[in-house]
């Protein structure tokens, strides 16, 4: 069942390691298939250079377990309230990668400082809301995901020109067509994290780059009229 | 005497290596065995390249080698006192490794930022109190076990909720139920300094995370209705 | 048509991501060839796995393509206005490695802190200001390359004594005699970015080497009297 | 000539590359031969991945070449001033270590904060000071090492206890018994360069470490009455 499907979310969970977004088995990646509208994610707590393919775990959108011998990752709930509000999304990764987590533990937006940001991101990083004692004590990966769609919907962000997000103490989240595009977008999440640190450290006075630059780049790389990149067959 | 234990002493050792724990011979690793209540650890200045399974020195709780050709590490004492004070813990991890060691240096705890601190450390690691002439000059690393000890009476810990420990000026003690347990915690924590670190540079002013975080992590993980990961079988 | 030069441009940007100066497909190396004049340059958007030399693209300094499948980088004419501009460099590389692009994003010049930096540089690594509106939403790419061009010749600068610039909130461009040079002078500005933010870190007040440092360093490497390294045969 | 000893200085300038202290030519090793007093030292200029143990060259304390078709390294004269000053020294090493290098670029001394740091150095890491434009313009590499030798005559420091040392604006010379000392001590250097860099961004106000803890863990490694190691025979 949803061979091909298991196939993508286990390399793209085995890229987390080879992008150095994770240790141990601190991270996780799921894929909706678009026909179906199962997710397939991670199972949880298994080691990423013990599990295959097979061990991949398919659930519905209201978290039952179709198919899979195994515990989905524990973040699943997360993911779902994702894909429930964002038909768009087909692809979620949640880490726990070093300079992006340290900037959500920190609380803040990551600033948009220049065009590596604005290849990939239209706007600041947004960093979602700490949870409430009730939240968390209540549904408590669930309530994770709302408050991501809470941030987003507050803000009027859309997941497609902001592919990813920060949760205040906690970690990453990002989005993509399909599992492999949501890793990219958390590896590079991580790239713009480490340099926005830098970037204030070298300047804590700077101010974030010019409106102009950001849509410059963001459209000539995603945009009806993008020029980056060879045509599309 | 004690193969096995021996075995998985001195792979746990290498995995300080692959970790990029230590730098040449700058950590050691030892094992209780639970039945004889013997101690197996890494002899004294020898690299990790070139020293053998049998290479491992086993010794009593006193501090006496029961077997093995090579001096135990020169650190021994200071395993022997966490051992006679905990029989919990069955595996402890020394090293100098660098974000760890850092916080050490400076004489700081490590506080609370996020779940990722909170789903091996319940509540802040702390950093134990620097030894005094009298201390450094007597029986130096026995009393560097014993301000370990003094500071988790003092303060109340358990040493399986805060499996790990700085100590001033000097690097890192890590616990586990078995050496690898000890070296995987040795390794959470480099990584949790190094987040810590980054934390307070993007936000000097970040206060703790939240204690229902602190607990929900935490005990989703290691309390008795945890359900991350798989069921023990 | 121009096999060599393809040749060495698919190698000089294969070296990008051995000397990890890029991520994903965000750098590209050209290089012009002296005899005819022809710049070969990396196809856009295509993976550094994937491309092989034979997709490398051939243009004229007026941006057409001469041969090639492929589209060339979309910062080509960036690469061309320093090419028609200064003859004397026929290898441009341009990168968003993570230290200097920092710089570039805090929008500062890299202060001379030490002979690291004079064995290449004589003098401060400039970063040229930020487009404005218009010059981002005119022909931006070829502003990108009028505004380093602007920096030099206001400052008297000569590109084969500072082989390097950053721009503001966007990168990296190195020069060189050709695409290897190029992009050994890119990964050094990498190091010294780095090597400047920790200088100012260790010591907020520190200022300037010695302009005798200077002149003494990039002298005894670069200048007529030259004596480090082999003499050349 | 000295064929043992090309091949250890070959394998220790090959070492630099292993430990990362080094990008490109960026450094170098040499070693005294006890026995004929004559020193053998890396080319100028020439890459690690290219050069054999044969290209090593020979030279006197005046810095003649004895045996070499290629030029020594354009550092000799600083190898030479050492070996002159401190017979005990057979093994000098040059490099421009990241973090070591903006200690010296800060133009500070690497204060002393834990035993990780007295494990190899017995008190702070020196810097020299920045050598005066007629230092510079007279006899520079030569003057390199007499700089070096005021601040430990200054200081009254013992090169094998302080097996180190920083040279302002420029970089990092260590010392050792042969080559290989040299370069692990340099690979000491970095590594406690970084920590001490950490030390002081994690708790600004900190303060060195207590001498008491300076003395144990410097003496039981390197005294008379060493316990950490193996018996030597």
């Amino acid at each position: 069942m949803l061979k091909k499907c298991k196939e993508k979310v286990f390399r793209a969970n085995l890229q987390l390691v080879e992008n150095k977004l994770v240790l141990y088995t601190w991270g996780n990646v799921s894929e909706r298939d678009r026909e179906s509208g199962l997710v397939v994610i991670k199972p949880s707590g298994v080691s990423y250079a013990e599990m295959t393919a097979d061990d991949m775990v398919v659930v519905d959108l209201d978290g039952n377990v179709v198919e899979g011998q195994l515990r989905p990752s524990s973040d699943t709930p997360t993911h779902l309230e994702i894909y429930k509000a964002y038909p768009e999304i087909c692809g979620v990764t949640h880490t726990h990668s070093t300079f992006a987590t340290s900037w959500a533990q920190a609380g803040r937006d990551i600033p948009f400082y220049g065009t590596t940001h604005a290849d990939y991101f239209y706007g600041d990083i947004p960093c979602a809301r700490a949870l409430m004692r009730q939240e968390v004590e209540g549904e408590y990966e669930k309530n994770t995901g709302l408050v991501i769609l809470e941030r987003f919907q507050k803000d009027g962000l859309k997941p497609m020109e902001v592919p990813g997000v920060l949760v205040k103490s906690h970690g990453v989240f990002a989005f993509g067509k399909d599992a492999a595009e949501s890793v990219h977008n958390a590896t590079v999440m991580e790239e713009i994290a480490k340099m926005a640190f830098l970037t204030e450290s070298v300047n804590p006075e700077v101010s974030r780059a010019d409106r102009a630059m950001m849509d410059k780049h963001f459209l000539r790389k995603h945009g009806a009229n993008a020029y980056y990149g060879q045509a599309k067959k």
